[in-house]
């Protein structure tokens, strides 16, 4: 027994929950024609056709896999419809989605080199699901790019890629206003605003309270608003050891005042 | 560093949910005896002792797993009486399950080609606990049979297997009568009806609404109701971009009407 | 092809939820770095925070993973304090954890033989994120082990742990009172008591109801209350087929009364 080079490395995220076995069932038709890959969830509890939210988690994951990850992304209201599903080469990954602006924001930081439209009908599984393509084109793709299948085969190359943007921060007088990207298990609010929208701005405002910009969790009292920079790179309102998203509702889209 | 043979695959499937580590101890307990094993999660949010629907997901689940690949079920409101557990190799796959009926849907299409009861004391953990047997009995057998341990170790041959079946639709005059198996994550209601019990029939009914049979989610606007074939082969019912579970309260069991 | 020798196994438990990407992200930093490590989730769903929680599933699930097995345990509500994150290697098992107190009953069965403090910043992701140190700290440290790096390379010796202790029965006259330490999926309520505690008592009393205790829950009717001594080693109050902790309310800490 000897040591053994690391298989392909494919990545997951989808809305198909943990009641279903649908994520499962993508495993099975990956490691049937590709027993070497190594798949990992990156979750499967997108809210069901929430491309935005699917766009932000994989942006803020992509960083951290190794190079030549396949980021496998099926988050696909469209499904059934002429909406086209797409291969991109980044600089850095490799990605498989609906063209539905998922990508888009990963794309603002690993850029694309190559697209390709999923059009040969040999890499499907027959008959064709109009509901699972997750199963059905997805997995045998990602199965046969995994296995070192060239793009080329995949289809013709793609133009112009919808592409989703994460909303910008805008100026109003001395203020930046931003918006919540995200809430976080823990409740926290992940904003659009970055330190360098916030500049010299130390305090921000949303839902009606003050959110003091700190370094540390520590420097405030449990049950206290604070704001600090997370891990993503953007500013995060918080309430240190409570909710703040089940305390005050707080919601994707709600404003945030830094002044 | 060379390319490796890849271990072989067990598919677990069990109602353990996520909030303990019981899924995670099964597979310890697996990767201890069985290292070059690969391990699959069908899924874990089966609800607490419900056979059926454990049934259900396997039958959809396993004609998208490679030959071979060994199912581990625990589903098992029985555990600590005197039910069995039986180890049933299919044509193409393996199955470890409670002798409950879960394992009925999946060898109507994987035909049993051979049955053992697990009673052998030697390949079991001790102390045997009376509540754990996916840990004391289901992992030091699975990972004995994936590392080639041949089934007559387990025990003796079974005899008949407690194997129950999926409803069958039924004539009413010039209607068919289905029901509903599954309400999956977007809240799409899962029947029992296949294209060839709908026959030319091309309107379904079921709680107080009407759902025309299309090929395509694109072909109902958002907010109304449609039947599709789904990807199990069975006909759906469901909101076009809406989540019908939810706003009905439809549930298993739920009669369909198609006429 | 040919066999290969099995990578190195790592078990994650932490208070991620599956909402977020933050665990699938963890593993990305951890394949990144050692692409043989076999990652195995022991859970993500422990309440934000509770490290008693979290302290509990670890030690129950330790004695079932092979020897060498690394565990990453990130509930780390003082995160971006100056808590110190450890380094225990025990007669077994290696951990990784905040020196919160996490492991106190982990290393009650498994004891420490070296501990060491996580200060090398060279093994820290830059930039070091205040919130996330599970990605940026305890991921690459649990890469770095799991591809053979020295417990020394980490930092120094540490001194004496923060030690939680699960909580102790005491005698009440001719009683043993004792409380729930967990209330898991299925409603069953998992109290401190063991066998020996018990002595020869046969009866328990908690939440204004009796549990005789059964060595089976078939000798149980459904809905009858029992306990039975459960699959950790302590006993467990139940409502055979049904669920004892929607049914009370039930909760941790909650006394149970031997007599």
């Amino acid at each position: 027994m000897i040591p053994h080079e690391a298989g392909p490395l494919i990545a997951l995220l989808s809305d198909f929950g943990g009641r279903d076995a649908y994520a499962g069932i993508m495993k099975g038709v990956i490691l049937g024609r590709c027993p070497r890959a190594r798949i990992v969830d990156l979750g499967h509890e997108i809210p069901p056709g929430d491309v935005r939210a699917a766009a932000f988690q994989l942006r803020s994951a992509l960083p951290y896999f190794p190079e030549g990850t396949l980021f496998v992304c099926v988050v696909d209201p469209g499904v059934g419809s002429d909406r086209e599903i797409v291969f991109v080469r980044g600089r850095r990954h490799r990605y498989l989605a609906p063209d539905n602006g998922l990508l888009g924001p990963a794309l603002e930081i690993d850029a694309p080199r190559e697209a390709r439209l999923l059009r040969d009908p040999s890499l499907r599984l027959k008959p064709l699901s109009r509901t699972f393509h997750g199963r059905d084109i997805f997995a045998p793709a990602a199965a046969a790019l995994a296995g070192g299948a060239p793009p080329a085969s995949l289809g013709p190359r793609a133009g112009k890629l919808v592409r989703m943007r994460l909303p910008r921060p805008r100026r109003r007088g001395n203020s930046v206003v931003g918006e919540v990207l995200a809430v976080d298990r823990f409740g926290n609010a992940i904003t659009n605003l970055t330190p360098r929208d916030l500049g010299r701005r130390r305090r921000l405002r949303a839902m009606e309270r003050g959110f003091p910009l700190r370094t540390h969790y520590a420097q405030a009292r449990p049950g206290q608003a604070l704001a600090l920079v997370g891990s993503t790179g953007f500013v995060e309102l918080s309430i240190r050891d409570g909710d703040l998203g089940a305390l005050t509702g707080a919601g994707i889209g709600e404003a945030v005042y830094a002044d």
